[in-house]
C-alpha cells in the first residue's frame, strides 16, 4: 500500500479511521525549520466540523500530539511525527455493513483486493480522516514557504448550485480571513448564506452535496516545478486526487479553456513594477509545468459525500442477493468546507517539496 | 529533470523537439511479452497530423525504430528502447524568439529556470513531440493488458463548442473504429463534421481551438489501483497532466458531480450476469482509488494550441520593453485529435504499471 | 534526510538516541500477515546488552509498543508502526562535547552539514539505537519468509583476533540455538569464551573491540534478486552499510576469492535430491545478483566501538585549538554481539522486500 | 528489472552483451554542464582490453556515440544518451550452453527466473559489457566534480597473491598517471610486472585470477552523504556490488579494523593548514555515513573471471544428468585491470548524485 508522497519532503500517513489515532511522519524537513504547533493546531481546527447546521455529529478534539523530530521548537533532523487521537469511534454501524458494500464508498473494491484482513471500519485508510496528516504536513510546509514570500490560500468556490469566485485581485490575506469567517468557507457573505441553506436542505433530506474548492498560491518562484512528469499540474493533481471524494481538477481556465480560441486563452506578457507578468492568468500561473510568477490557481471538484441517510440499493456479497441499506453513521451532509484546509495544506506540501527538489529553498 | 514515470513499468522519455530524434526507454516489461511493431507503428500513425484541413504542415514519417530489448518479437528482459527520427526540423523560426517568450508556451519560465543552456528550440523537452514515447509505451502496454481482457479506447469528446459523447453502452471496439474513421476522432459522424468546420474556421483566422478527450478503460480487474497516494485517479491524472496543453482532468461525473446530491451520485450495486456491477457509473469506475469493475471513464481538457499566427503581445527580456511577435512555425490549429492516441496510450501505460504493482499480471 | 528503505516493504525509522523513543513505520506488509509480538520482543531482547561483562551500563527495557497497522494479530493494510521508549537517557555527557567532536563518531561531519539545529545528543539519528526499528522490521519479515521456507540466521563469527566459523553443514536451527546460548553470539563454546575474555580485557583497558558477523539465509527461491542495480549483493550491502559501525561486507568467498583461480572459485553444478545445487558455495548463494538456491552467506565487518574511555586527541571547533576528551557516556566495549540480531533482521527485511518485488510471496 | 540508479543523477543502462549496442541514459545532468567527449572516450579506452598478454580476444572499438542531451558541447536539459556498438559478437559459443549453465555465471538463476525469453547470450544484461554505460556516466560525473575540487582515482591494488598499495600521501594525479602507465593498472612498476606474470600464468593454464581495486576520492565536501540509509558507504557499496564479479567491499581499515582496538582505530582530529583533518584515516574518509574531508578510500574485491577454458562440471537442465563443459568464448584471464576505470566511474557517479542530493553542486 502506498501511504507515502513526495520526493524531498516525504510524507507518510499512518493510522485508520477507527483505530486509536491518525497522523503523519515527515522526512526531509530541513533541520532548523521552525515548527509552529499553534499554527498546526489552528489548521486542524479548521478541518474539524464546526457549525451544527453543517457538520457530522462525530466530535473529536483533534489535539495535536508531536511525537518526534522537534527540539526547541525547530525541526532537528530526525523524522517528524505527529498524530491526533481518534476519540469518538463507534465501530458498530460499520460492522453490519460488511457484506453489503455502501454505494459510493471503497468497501467493495477494497474487500475484493484486500480480503477480510483489511481494516475497513470507518473507511479504514480510505477514510477522509486520513487527511489529518495532510493538514499537519501542510501547516509545516506553509511555515517553510512563507518566509520565501509564498502564500497558499483556499476557499469554498462552489456548493451545489451556488458559485462565488473570489475576485482575481483579492489579496490572499483577505481571502484567508473571509473564508475563515463563515463556516462554509466562502469569501462572499451573501453566497455563503445561500450555500449554508443548500447544505441545511440536503441535511434535512438525509442527503449530501458536493462542491468546488479553489486554491491559490501566490509568490511561487518563476520556474518552480519540473519538466514533463513532475510538472506542477502533475504533482498537484496527483496529491489532490489522493484526497477522498475528489473527482475533478483543473488549473487556470481549465475545462472552460475548451471554448476559448488560442488568441483569447494565451496570456500576453507584460512588465508590471519591473517584473515580467501576464496581463491575464488563464494559465493559472503554470506554463510547461513550471510556475510563471502569476498566482497558481487550481479548482478541485469534491463529489457529494457518499454517506447518506436515505435508503440505498446494494448487493449482499454473502448471499449474492440484492439488498438495501441505510448508512447510520454520523456524517457530514457536505464535506467541502472541511476540504478547504485539506486542499490548501496539500498544495503547500507539494509546493514545498518541489521547492526543495528545485533548490529554491537552499 | 524528470523524464521518468512508473513504478514497475518504468518509462524514460528522451530527445527534444528539434534534436535528431525522440523516443522512450522502458524498464520492467516482463520478459516474453510480445512486442507488436505494427501495432506501435499504427498508433504512431494515429498521432501524426492527417488531413490537410486540420494539421500542422510539419510532416514527419515517424517511423518506429526499435533499438533494443526485443528478441524474436518478444521482450527479452533488457531495457526496451525505441525512437523516431525528427526529419522535418527548421530551427530558424525559434531562434528569433529567444528574447521574446511566446505567450502560452514554457519559454519564459524555462529560460528563467534553466538559463541559456536549455535547448528550447521547438519547445525542447516541453514540446508535444515528446509524447511520441508515450504512444510507443502505450502500444506495448495495450499488448500487455489485452490478453487480460483490459481494453483502453479514447475519442474526441469536444472541440470548441461541439460536444458529442459516445453512448454509455457503446462497445469499445466500436468506439475505436469510429474514432479512427474521421480525422477529428469523434465517434459521431455529424458532430465530427461540425468539429472539423470549427477547426477549419480557427485555422483560417490563424487561431486555434481546444477540446476534450474522453478515455474509457474496460475490463480493469476489481481492486486495481493503490490506496491513497497511488489511487487510480492520482496516477492517471499525474500522467495526463504531464501531456503538454492538458489543463483539466475529471473522472466519472467529475465537475458535474457538484450539482448532484449524494443520492443521485452514488451508484447502486447490482448483480449483472452474476457479476457485481453498478447500475450507473457516476464514479467513473473508481471508488476509493480502486477499480470497481465498471468502465474507467476520464475526460481530459486540452487547451487551445498556444502557437497561433495572429500577432501577440509579449515582452523583450533583453531590452525589457514591450514587444509583439507572430509565431511563424508550422502548427496545428487544434491538437485535440492528435491527443486522442496520446491520452489513450498514457492510460494504458498507467494501468499496466498499476497492474504490475498490484500483482494482477502475475 | 533519508530514513527510508525498501521498494515494496517500505521501512521508515523514526526517533533519536536521546529523544523520547525510537521506532519504525512499515508500509507494504500484505494485509493478513501474522504479526507475532512475542517474536518481535524476543529479537528486541537479543539486541539488548546482556551480560555484565560485555555490556553498556545503559539499561533499557526496550518493551515493544505497537502503535498501528495490526488488527487481531494480523497486518490490517494500514501503515504498521511500533516503537520502544528511551527510558535511560542522560543528556549531560554529550552536551559538553558540542565543540570537541569525538573521534570515530559522526559529530564533526554532522555538525558541518546540519549546523546547530541537528539533535546529535547520543548520536541523534546516527546512533546505533536507531537499529531498534530494523530489529522490529526484521522480526516481521522473518514471519513473512518462514512460511515460504526461508530462514535467516546470524552469529558472531569473529571478535578481535578470535575467529570461529560455523561448519558449512550446520543446521540453521542449530546455529540460531547456539548463537543465543552464549552472550557473545558465537556458535563455538570454546571460541565464545575466548571472545568474552578479549572483550573483558578491552573493557578493563577502557577500550573497545570489533568483529565480524556472519549471516546465512537458507531456502531463498532460485532467482530472488533483481539484475544489476538491485542485485542481492547490492541491496543487502546497501542496508548493511546503513548500520552504524559497519565498514566491510563480503559475500561467499569474498575478499579471499582474490587468491583463488577461477577453476577453484567456480562452484560446479550438481544434482542433489533432484535439485540443482552447487558442490561448493564460494558464490555465497548468489550469481549475477540472483539467488542460486544455495545458502546466502554474508560477512559484515564491525569496527571497534568509537566510544572509549581512554583520553583521545581532537580539536575544539570554537577555539580552533587542539583539545583532548574522555568520553564518559555508558558504552559497550564491543557491539558485535548486539549487531548479530540487527544484521540478521536487516537481511530478513531485504529478502522480504525483494521477494515482494519479484512476486515470490504472491 | 532494475537497470536504473541514482536519485538526482539518474542512470539507466541499456543494451545487452550480444545485442547491437550497450549504453546509458542519464537524467538530471544540470543544463550547461560541459560534456567532454574526448574524456569519455579516453575512459572507454581504459576499459578496453589492452595488452595481448592480459586481454580477451574480443576486440571492439567502443567508439562513443552521443545520441542526445548535448548542444554545443554542453548538457541541454534533455535526457543524455550515448552508446557504443557491439561489433565483435559471435553468438554460437553461447547457444550450445543453453542447457548446461556455466559455473560462476548467472545462467542458471536467470533461466529459472526469466525463462526462455531472457536474452542471456554473452551474459545478456548480466554481462560485464553493461559497465560501458557506467564508464560513460562516470566520465561525465568527473566533469561535474572536478570544478568543485573533487577528484576520483582508482588503481589495481591486488592481483592474486601480489598486493601493492599506493602510499597514503601519493598525489591523486600521480596515482592516475601511474595506474595508466602499466596495463595492469598498478601504481608500483615492480609489482605491476609481477601481477602481469601472474595473469599470464593463469592465461596459459586456461584459468583466471581475481584481485582488488582501490578507489580514492579526494576533496569531497565535509558532510557529503545522507544519514542512515543513504550513507556514503551504503550508496557506494550498492553501486559497486552491481558491477559483475564484485564480491567484497570495504572502506578505510575495513575488515582489518576487526583486529584493532578502538583507541587504535579512531582517527584523532587535528588542524592542518587551518582545516579540520584527521591524523590517520582508518575511517576511509567517512564517519556516520558522511564525508569527513579526508580522502574517501574503498577497496573492492573482484572474483576470478568465471569464464575459463578448463573443463568444468555442471548439469544438463534438459536431461537432468551431470555434464561437463568447456567455455570456448573469448575471455579475459583477469578482469581486474579493466574494472579499475569501471569502479572509478561508479564512484564518481555516486558522489555526483549525492552532491546533487545534498545541494553541494548548487
Amino acid at each position: 500500500m502506498t501511504m507515502e508522497f513526495g520526493r524531498r519532503l516525504r510524507l507518510g500517513l499512518f493510522g485508520t479511521s477507527h483505530g486509536p489515532e491518525v497522523g503523519v511522519t515527515i522526512d526531509g524537513i530541513p533541520a532548523g525549520t521552525p515548527i509552529d504547533r499553534a499554527a498546526i493546531q489552528a489548521d486542524l481546527d479548521r478541518r474539524r466540523p464546526v457549525g451544527r447546521r453543517l457538520a457530522t455529529r462525530r466530535q473529536e478534539e483533534d489535539l495535536l500530539v508531536v511525537d518526534g523530530g522537534v527540539s526547541d521548537g525547530r525541526a532537528n533532523g530526525s523524522t517528524f511525527r505527529a498524530h491526533v487521537a481518534n476519540t469518538d469511534v463507534r465501530r458498530e454501524p460499520y460492522d453490519k455493513l460488511r457484506d453489503t458494500p455502501r454505494p459510493g464508498h471503497a468497501d467493495y473494491p477494497a474487500r475484493v483486493r484486500y480480503g477480510e484482513a483489511a481494516d475497513l471500519s470507518g473507511g479504514g485508510i480510505f477514510s477522509g480522516r486520513m487527511t489529518v496528516g495532510l493538514v499537519i504536513a501542510g501547516a509545516i510546509a506553509k511555515g517553510l514557504l512563507r518566509p520565501r514570500g509564498l502564500e497558499v490560500v483556499a476557499y469554498t468556490r462552489t456548493i451545489g448550485p451556488v458559485d462565488a469566485a473570489a475576485p482575481e485581485g483579492m489579496d490572499p490575506a483577505e481571502i484567508a480571513r473571509r473564508s475563515r469567517e463563515h463556516e462554509v468557507g466562502s469569501v462572499d457573505p451573501a453566497a455563503a448564506e445561500r450555500m449554508a441553506e443548500e447544505i441545511a436542505a440536503a441535511r434535512r433530506a438525509g442527503d449530501s452535496l458536493g462542491g468546488i474548492v479553489e486554491v491559490r498560491a501566490y509568490g511561487a518562484p518563476v520556474g518552480l516545478g519540473e519538466p514533463f512528469f513532475d510538472s506542477l499540474e502533475s504533482v498537484l493533481a496527483h496529491a489532490y486526487f489522493s484526497v477522498p471524494a475528489v473527482k475533478g481538477v483543473e488549473f487556470g481556465a481549465g475545462f472552460a479553456s475548451v471554448r476559448l480560441r488560442g488568441s483569447e486563452h494565451n496570456d500576453p506578457f507584460v512588465f508590471r513594477d519591473g517584473q515580467v507578468r501576464t496581463e491575464t492568468n488563464r494559465a493559472g500561473g503554470i506554463l510547461g509545468g513550471l510556475a510563471t510568477g502569476m498566482p497558481i490557481v487550481a479548482r478541485i471538484a469534491v463529489k457529494p459525500a457518499s454517506s447518506i441517510a436515505v435508503r440505498q440499493r446494494t448487493v449482499n456479497l454473502a448471499t449474492r442477493q440484492p439488498a438495501e441499506i441505510v448508512v447510520t453513521g454520523r456524517h457530514d451532509p457536505c464535506i467541502v468546507p472541511r476540504a478547504v484546509v485539506v486542499l490548501e495544506a496539500t498544495t503547500a506540501a507539494v509546493l514545498a517539496d518541489l521547492a526543495l527538489v528545485g533548490g529554491f529553498l537552499a
